[in-house]
């Protein structure tokens, strides 16, 4: 057996920043080769960013990434680092042939091994995800190769995120060509309530290669995804060795003893049981164990419960939303109801209350205690705040067109949201718009109203969870949350009955059932895609059954033309569900 | 050889209406009936509607498609018709045990024989295209099969669309199965200057295999799909010998003298040439071919001019959107510019112009010339109008917030926007969007402004081919065109220099370069992906690059959130072009 010291940089990359994410690249392997590690393991697609979508047909964008790749190779050597392997995703291109179908210019979702200023060897995904978040048949062709280097006597076998979720593949083959260890660099979001698959599955393969398993995940916000991190490794018997925290970046090492190989290098087809060959390409860095050292006892972050999670999940996309895009301030409207509540102190959390404006626009129909409300969470957290009463506004429409019942209450919405915009416009802040997934999904907003904005925080949220995180967030805190007020959600509104406010005594249950009542059906419905008999056996009301159904899929439309907003379950609609506009499918009937 | 007269059903279902498509189904069967043919093709997924997107993840609804397919065989049996074959796309399931990564209920893109009250046979799409509009590996697993059934004499083959675009699976084997008759089932959408791409792939086809081909293709509207028919038969040669017309519903009849077979029914295998074996599944409807009768002159439909084609894609695509969406009438706002004049003679063209609906909103800013250009508009195609001035709304809002520069250009944009919500909301029109391609790649149109409606007719058309267009409808009409007036767009309209009119005397030119040139230039950025050097190379000026690939850049967000249009071209935004909006990736740099 020998001793390796292996690196997990568990970081947020930019998306198309290729200096930025380069530069970055070379400060984490010094910090490495500080702390003594044999082998740096980056994350999926680490230099170009994590997805980059339509960029990757762009034969620029491929050439710059490769460019990148090689250059970052050479910084790496010229800056002293050159004797410390770096594993890290990055674009390349298969060179074939174009035919009908095939994305244009072939790419691969590659990784590459640095050492000594050289790309070492590289390799490519081979099962292309095409589900939920994926859409990588339109972006890559297939890689088809498992490189094994040896690294101070252990032989060490790369693959990409998506091969170790597949039967079959490069990942299949680490076995049988014998590698001591597996490193895999991801790109896996988040998702609440998955369990602990990742961990699961990291064990398995383990397991059936025999050998120890890497897993690098990147963190970070991006547009609708959210990276939690969480990397980690387990031992050839699938047992748990060493685990990074969710969502923060953190570079994560991890002491092993594993097995010693001298077997010839060479390049060997493997059939891999999915109907392809991968060809095993088996190289030597270093053949010499290191000497024997202490290792490091290992660590194992503890895993945040739900709360925690889905609420750090929403402030790092808030955070990295604003940042990416170059944003330094948002806007929003606050109406003292709880949506909006949540919504500024995730923000507040996220960027600091110093760079939060918040708008009261009281109507006619606004109650005292909205304005109350709204005033008391200005006072706690110290966000930027103003009054704009839209009476005026609301009646100068009025006297040009005649609205009445559902077109009037829209108006108000879209008043408001026209003081957003043009507030945004001047000032130069991001709109954040405050609809939760309860209201989305049901299409109780209005659209170029209430979804008038750049990015939704708790557009995936359903109600019951605005309230439950409101109360966490009341009792715990965190140190990257930027926000230090005590309580910084007023208990008015968490506890007050929910209302829209835009008639006289309006209630969200006048339209509505029980939120309670409402998200488990919305759940049954839309992440699980039950049929209408199927809810009606699991337990809904059948007349519920059919209202839901049929403000869901009406609700179809409005949901497209609503702005991105991060993902906290399978499906937070907008661009996730796709669904015919024109379609005559009555799930009902 | 042995004579077959084969009807081709060009039709235009809705998507999940499954009885009224099934209705058609029976009906247009009649008509093959009634004119003597022995064969009748529908197209794909014809039961269904095509493209079914995420509904076909749902249970219920492909369980309602196969019951749909069974009941239809014994409609048409029990209505005297089920001794005439049907071929008909369908959903059908493939019955394989869940994995990772598959989509839910493992759905099949099937097509199936019916006759004499049974589903005698059935395939399913072998090849799976993701790219451009497509995303079936979302949506499908693939089909391993090819049926030959032999019908009076002669053996035909039934494959699916994409099949014939790709080397290898079902379609390369049917040379070797010995087929005297290829029928292919199809939803393909229209693109414009595709050139003859269809009749070129069925004539290679047809000469691969040695046997004549029958290509049925969907007509109509679909969201931002529309179908062009253009339905064709080629023989063995790959002469073309038949062809229904574009845009239009049509059952195209032919004569055809194909190859008498007497190869044994029963099930064998072929290697397909793509790593998969395709099962021929020989089965005998009848052996004895039909008595020898005089055959029909063969109808060879002449094909559209650019401009006639492109026009009618979009008539055919409004009146699609409107009617499967349940609409009576349409909203517009009408400038007195060319967008909204050729918006409004499209929606009358499509639906009527007692259907449709125009406002004319001056502001401060409107000269004379857009009021009387506007109003000789209503004039010529008679279509409701109302006008409803902006002015004091604006002043409200500017009374209670202060807005200079662009942010108030896009408040009056906002104004009229919530003035058709509002009058849509109330009365129940549609609200068309009247923006053009070159606005909307370069940004240059108002979010929540003059984007805010339910479906964007032009939204694919480049500026100078509104003016075009403009043009052509003025010399020319059809009779499917629902407007009967002479020259229906004001001259004034076509010459005049565009203006948005948001501020005293501004000229489009003074934001953006001359149209001819931005829409070169946008063609080979957007629809040829090409980068800055490539685009220097092709001639465009490196300034006039560097500042309109930014424009383009940075409207991606924007686009997003435009309401659907129909797609004339590879890319006509929204959700066709993927980039990431939180993206640092420059291409100028």
């Amino acid at each position: 057996m020998a001793q390796l010291r292996i690196a997990l940089a568990q970081t947020n990359p930019t998306v198309g920043d290729l200096s930025g994410n380069a530069g970055k690249l070379v400060a984490w392997t010094r910090d490495a080769a500080d702390r003594g590690a044999h082998l740096v393991v980056f994350t999926e697609m680490f230099l170009t960013g994590y997805p980059v979508e339509d960029l990757v047909l762009r034969t620029s964008f491929v050439d710059a990434s490769i460019r990148a790749l090689r250059e970052t190779a050479a910084r790496l050597r010229d800056e002293g680092l050159g004797e410390l392997p770096v594993v890290v995703g990055y674009v390349d291109r298969a060179g074939l042939a174009p035919r009908v179908g095939q994305p244009k210019g072939a790419p691969l979702d590659a990784a590459a091994l640095l050492h000594r200023g050289e790309v070492v060897t590289c390799t490519a995904k081979h099962h292309l995800p095409n589900y939920g978040v994926f859409d990588e048949y339109r972006y890559f062709v297939r890689g088809d190769r498992l490189p094994v280097f040896r690294l101070h006597g252990v032989d060490v076998a790369v693959a990409v995120c998506e091969d170790l979720w597949q039967e079959g593949g490069p990942v299949s083959v680490v076995g049988r060509a014998g590698a001591g260890l597996l490193v895999v660099p991801n790109a896996s979001p988040y998702e609440k309530e998955k369990d602990d698959v990742r961990l699961e599955l990291c064990a398995r393969r383990a397991r059936e290669a025999g050998c120890a398993l890497v897993y690098a995940n990147q963190v970070g916000g991006q547009d609708e995804l959210v990276f939690d991190g969480d990397s980690l490794v387990v031992d050839a018997s699938g047992e748990l060795v060493a685990r990074a925290g969710q969502f923060r970046e953190e570079l994560l090492t991890v002491d092993l003893d594993l097995p010693v190989s001298d077997a010839e290098p060479g390049r060997y087809p493997f059939d891999a049981g999915d109907g392809s060959t991968i060809t095993v390409e088996r190289l030597v860095l270093s053949s010499e164990p290191v000497p024997p050292y202490e290792p490091e006892p290992p660590v194992v972050a503890e895993r945040l419960d739900l709360h925690a999670e889905v609420y750090s999940a929403l402030v790092l996309a808030v955070r990295d939303y604003v940042a990416k895009n170059g944003f330094r301030s948002v806007i929003l409207g606050l109406s003292g109801g709880i949506d909006s509540a949540l919504t500024a102190t995730i923000a507040s959390d996220a960027i600091g209350p110093d760079r939060v404006h918040v708008v009261l626009m009281p109507s006619r129909y606004s109650s005292d205690h909205s304005l109350a409300d709204a005033e008391e969470l200005v006072r706690r957290q110290g966000v930027n705040a103003r009054v704009v009463p839209i009476a005026d506004i609301v009646d100068a429409f009025e006297k040009e067109i005649e609205l009445s019942g559902l077109s009037a209450e829209n108006l108000q919405a879209r008043v408001r949201g026209m003081i957003l915009m043009g507030l945004s416009n001047e000032h130069g802040h991001l709109v954040l718009t405050t609809g939760n997934k309860s209201e989305l999904a049901t299409g109780y907003s209005t659209l170029y109203g209430d979804s008038a904005g750049g990015f939704a925080p708790i557009k995936d949220v359903p109600k019951t969870m605005v309230w439950e995180l409101s109360r966490w967030r009341n009792e715990h805190g965190d140190p990257s949350f930027l926000l230090r007020a005590e309580r910084p959600v007023p208990e008015n509104s968490i506890t007050k009955e929910p209302s829209a406010e835009l008639r006289p005594d309006q209630r969200d249950t006048d339209s509505l059932p029980p939120y309670e009542v409402l998200d488990r059906l919305l759940d049954d419905y839309v992440e699980k895609d039950m049929g209408s008999r199927e809810l009606i056996e699991a337990g809904h009301a059948p007349e519920l059954v059919a209202r839901v159904i049929r403000l869901v899929d009406l609700a179809e439309y409005k949901r497209r033309q609503y702005p991105p907003g991060p993902k906290i379950t399978p499906k937070n609609f907008g661009r996730d569900r796709r669904l015919p506009i024109t379609n005559r499918w009555r799930e009902t009937t």
